[in-house]
């Protein structure tokens, strides 16, 4: 029987598991990366486990989140990684390089390796036909100290793209349209890997604006065969000696199979507040907009900015609409400025931002109170953008400039005849904002520097045997980590600061959820399905720990989710009758008995509630390996059991 | 006798008053400005006064401070701005347009008028010939609604510059002398007019450096005449109509007269923490340096950027040091997109902000902790760029560009040959980013959009015949309004929400300020001499007032600060003993007794220290119309009695 592309990757870094979709797989890990955001714990993390240089082919350590400044804590952190980074043989992309995807793709990543990075978008490397994953900072500290990543075994889907896209439809409007016909919780536990003739026509970063947004259909990741498109991108790059084809075989067996006629598409939106709430741009019809975004790690490249920048030429921003734009890295940035595409941007009245993460992550420019933002963006949950009652709509590059111009939202098709962007064969190469390590002789004579605002990794315990606590908090369906712990300008900064962000906790749905949790030392959080959606934060994880949280009960979790909490030592219970949700009452007294050992055992769990009586058997859907961490405490914990 | 420039133009505007150095005059004022943080509470103001249409010949809304946008409260501002301004007859600058003293030198100034401004440096424009100054965002309202602008009658100060300047020596250079001779007292109640043959050297842009750092002397304001040099950067703006020349009279005579040869000048830099503490870059020599920070209005012209870009052309930005340049506005901005030299900045690893005051009022691009950031602005006050333990020192764009590469404080001169920038005959005129006001008919309208952050300003009351509070503070010499009020990145946003901002009043000299004011309900400040130097915020007059503040006692004020006092209706007290000041206790009860007989016989009030005895004779340095400002309770009071 033949393989996907992704089973031939995993199949080659197999250390443990029979790749039985379900079961639980460890495999080798070739890259990691880390951004600031959640690098900083990680590295931390890193540290304490003792070991002195990473194992890893290449770890790379990002700056593209907290690079607004508006306290010393940024700059701080800043230097904590620069530091760490270079006693640990860690590459460091200094602030203002850019968006750790869009320079993963340019600079590191290579078709049939596989990545784990401490974001929730490093799958956005399936493009260039790497294996790419999310995961929490401390599995990424785990694999740099050359630890095996484990994961369940995911199911295989494949998206068939027939057709070619039809003038101003672009690479946003497929993974829109993938969007809504899967939904946010249609990826869980899959695989997404795209074939058929339509992709020859997608370049790598057209892909890369796919593969990242398989983040928000949940999938464990997203995946393009490696093929003359990659080799030429891979050649602008000058690195064509990481190129290998990469296709799946001809008889490899699928679990689903997707179709979608390119040619059929039209311009998409994914309307507040969910990615997959998406609709037609003509559907939707010209709303009114006060703001427009281009940029992030979706929809940054050089061939995004050439194609807002030959709409915008000559025309002028609407005097209703801010427009913004930040490049996706330095390369893309120096081009632009050199090629007078920038010149055309802010001629029309762009404001230009730094390229980084900035406003897709709440970090700046937040609309006016209820206002419209067209964002080229991945995520547009409730209050992300930093302005509790914005509306933000996801949308192509085109459809976001040709909207600024007019000040409502535009379909780019009436645009007319669509401009040839011609890429060069070559991009400017310039890895001067990129750090490399110091050698080994060097780096015991590295200080790390920590600023005030880093404080130690939160205490954890072996699983108690028995657990009475609180329903501390009842929330619904698709809470995202955005909800459990926000981040946003004004916490971002905080990030190595678990005691300060824990006064935020899950404020977004109940701003006494903090002062409760701490009046009450312990407490459990039942939720409904998909919890833990969105970011891979394990700050969601982490601060309900500082804050006493036992366990979570939910209908489902999110992968990346469940595995941080699991890694924290919180116990991510799935209730076996879904409608048990509904007998529990938030405040209600709950007990879990005998948890060590029915935990061992494999059985269902019994919860208790205290407060009505009722007996509602609830499980866990882990590995053994993820049982023995529970025990343990913890992944540091266990991870310290073993070195022992 | 003859006339000097200013002179010549305050005659030209003179409403009242006789021009005796010292007593009050009145003058009309044909332009006015705006910046964001303080125009939100100027329209609120203007409003209050029910006038339907500014009066002036141009008033100008920029937009420039409030840019990161970390809440809604920004872009609500700006909302709220571009509305009232559009209804009342005001251009409006939008967001990412620039900086307004760099935007009014390029668009809208125009030798021998008046403007003044809510914001310190204001007097930038005096590099075009414009008498500029610095005043509270009341003062503006009632400028824009045709009222008269009062100031005491400055002395004049004559700055002879001769010779030329050396290779690798600025006009940043030529003010830093200048402060570190007459320090950030030396201006007070002056004005200073720069001539002699070395002025003809120096092009507009690089005297509005000198101009605008006249705002550190103190000086009520600094002016150059309006010469070829003017008439050729009104030409390259398609200005040229709006010239004419303005030269002093030959036998004009100056209070005081200082002569510097620019040949003898070298590279200085002002040390921690504060803008005359002048020395030379050699004698600081290659101290360890963090962060670069260019532009702010004090550098931030086409020509200041291709130095810094020739400079870093080729060259990497040392892996210690974070280089941020922010261009001065949309203009500067696309044109080095256009000519390359972006592309060289961004090349070399600068990390390029929007076009707006950014890191120079503490918006963004905060230091590290105990971070050394050399930056082209103009003050370097403890705090002020949002790391309390920062040391900043203000420095010329060549130096901060060639310290950014080698990672230590550096000496320009050591480049060798000082490469020719040759500027364009005519730069890039194109105005899109400024909204013109709309027609008096279709103003009505308009509505204008308030978001919920703008609260009303605070009430006031006549002025208490007798006043009893105690002394809630007592500070030092030097006390800025960045003490008073505290800006930066996390309180500019609430520059319309007095309520908001009280809760950090003072706190930078004493946390426990604001809930002792709030439990005591009234209060008197004690300071020493050159009391509320630094921004003009009114602000540091509006939120004492909220918060009971009836009097402030001290050995000399600012005269922007003063002014603002006035209009907010509290008592300015000057010692009429300077030692009395060490007969006051924090704490101590005060109290003054038939206050408006008193201040309107013009005798010494007298301040009984009633803890100790004490009998401390005070005075106001306050013109016949101040008067009867303080006794109606503020500026805004005394409009709405003079409208009755």
């Amino acid at each position: 029987m033949g393989y996907t592309l992704a089973q031939k990757i995993i199949k080659s870094h197999l250390v443990s598991g029979d790749m039985t979709p379900g079961t639980e797989i460890g495999l080798k890990i070739d890259q990691t990366l880390t951004q600031d955001a959640t690098g900083t714990m990680a590295y931390l993390e890193f540290e304490a486990m003792g070991i002195k240089r990473v194992k890893t082919e290449k770890s790379v350590a990002y700056i593209d989140h907290n690079t607004l400044q508006t306290g010393f804590e940024n700059a701080d952190d800043h230097r904590y990684i620069q530091t760490v980074a270079k006693k640990h043989g860690i590459y460091f992309s200094r602030p203002g390089n850019g968006i750790c995807h869009q320079l993963h793709l340019e600079r590191f990543g290579r078709p049939g390796a596989t990545l784990i990075g401490s974001d929730s978008h490093t799958p956005t490397a399936g493009g260039i036909g790497m294996l790419a994953f999310g995961a929490g900072g401390l599995d990424v500290a785990v694999a740099m100290g050359g630890g095996t990543y484990y994961i369940p075994m995911p199911r295989m889907v494949k998206v068939t793209l027939t057709g070619r896209l039809r003038p101003w439809v672009s690479a946003k409007d497929i993974i829109l349209e993938v969007l809504r016909r899967l939904t946010v919780k249609g990826g869980v536990g899959k695989i997404i890997e795209y074939g058929g003739e339509g992709i020859l026509g997608l370049s790598v970063p057209q892909r890369a604006t796919i593969t990242n947004m398989g983040a928000e259909l949940g999938a464990t990741t997203s995946i393009f065969p490696s093929d003359d498109v990659t080799l030429e991108f891979l050649k602008a790059q000058g690195r064509e000696s990481d190129w290998i084809e990469l296709l799946p075989d001809g008889d490899a067996k699928y679990d689903e199979v997707i179709e979608i006629n390119l040619s059929e598409l039209e311009p998409l939106a994914a309307k507040p507040h969910s990615p997959d709430n998406v609709d037609t741009v003509k559907n939707i019809g010209p709303i009114k907009i006060n703001q427009v975004c281009i940029g992030s790690c979706t929809n940054s490249s050089l061939y995004d900015m050439m194609r807002v920048a030959s709409i915008l030429r000559g025309n002028k921003v609407h005097p209703d609409v801010s427009l913004a734009i930040a490049p996706g890295s330095k390369q893309v940035f120096t081009m632009i400025a050199q090629n007078g595409a920038l010149a055309d941007m802010i001629a029309a009245g762009a404001r230009i931002l730094e390229c980084a993460c900035g406003p897709c992550i709440g970090m700046g420019q937040s609309p006016c109170s209820g206002g419209v933002s067209l964002r080229t963006f991945n995520r547009n949950f409730e209050g992300r953008s930093g302005t509790a009652d914005a509306k933000v709509y996801l949308v192509s590059p085109e459809t976001a400039a040709i909207s600024a111009i007019t000040g409502v939202l535009t379909d780019p098709r009436t645009l007319g005849t669509e401009p040839e962007i011609r890429l060069p064969e070559t991009f400017l190469i310039n890895d001067n904002m990129i750090e490399p390590p110091a050698d080994e002789k060097e780096a015991d004579n590295i200080e790390v520097v920590r600023g005030p605002n880093i404080k130690p990794f939160p205490k954890t315990s072996p699983l108690s045997d028995n657990i009475e606590a609180p329903c501390l908090l009842k929330v619904g369906d698709n809470i995202t980590t955005d909800h459990i712990m926000p981040a946003g300008a004004k916490l971002l900064p905080y990030r190595s600061n678990i005691p300060k962000l824990s006064d935020y906790c899950f404020t977004r749905c109940d701003e006494t959820f903090p002062s409760r949790a701490k009046k009450a030392g312990k407490g459990i959080i039942v939720g409904g399905s998909n919890y833990g959606q969105g970011s891979s934060r394990e700050h969601a994880a982490l601060v309900p720990l500082y804050l006493g949280i036992k366990a979570v009960v939910a209908k489902s979790f999110a992968r990346i989710h469940m595995a941080n909490l699991v890694n924290a030592g919180i116990l991510p219970l799935i209730f076996r009758n879904p409608d048990d949700y509904d007998k529990i009452a938030q405040g209600d007294e709950l007990e879990l008995n005998s948890v060590r050992e029915t935990l061992i055992s494999g059985k269902d769990l019994i919860l208790t509630d205290k407060t009505n009586g009722a007996k509602i058997p609830v499980y866990c859907e882990i590995s053994e390996r993820q049982r023995k961490m529970l025990l343990a405490g913890g992944l540091l914990n266990y991870t310290r059991e073993q070195n022992r």
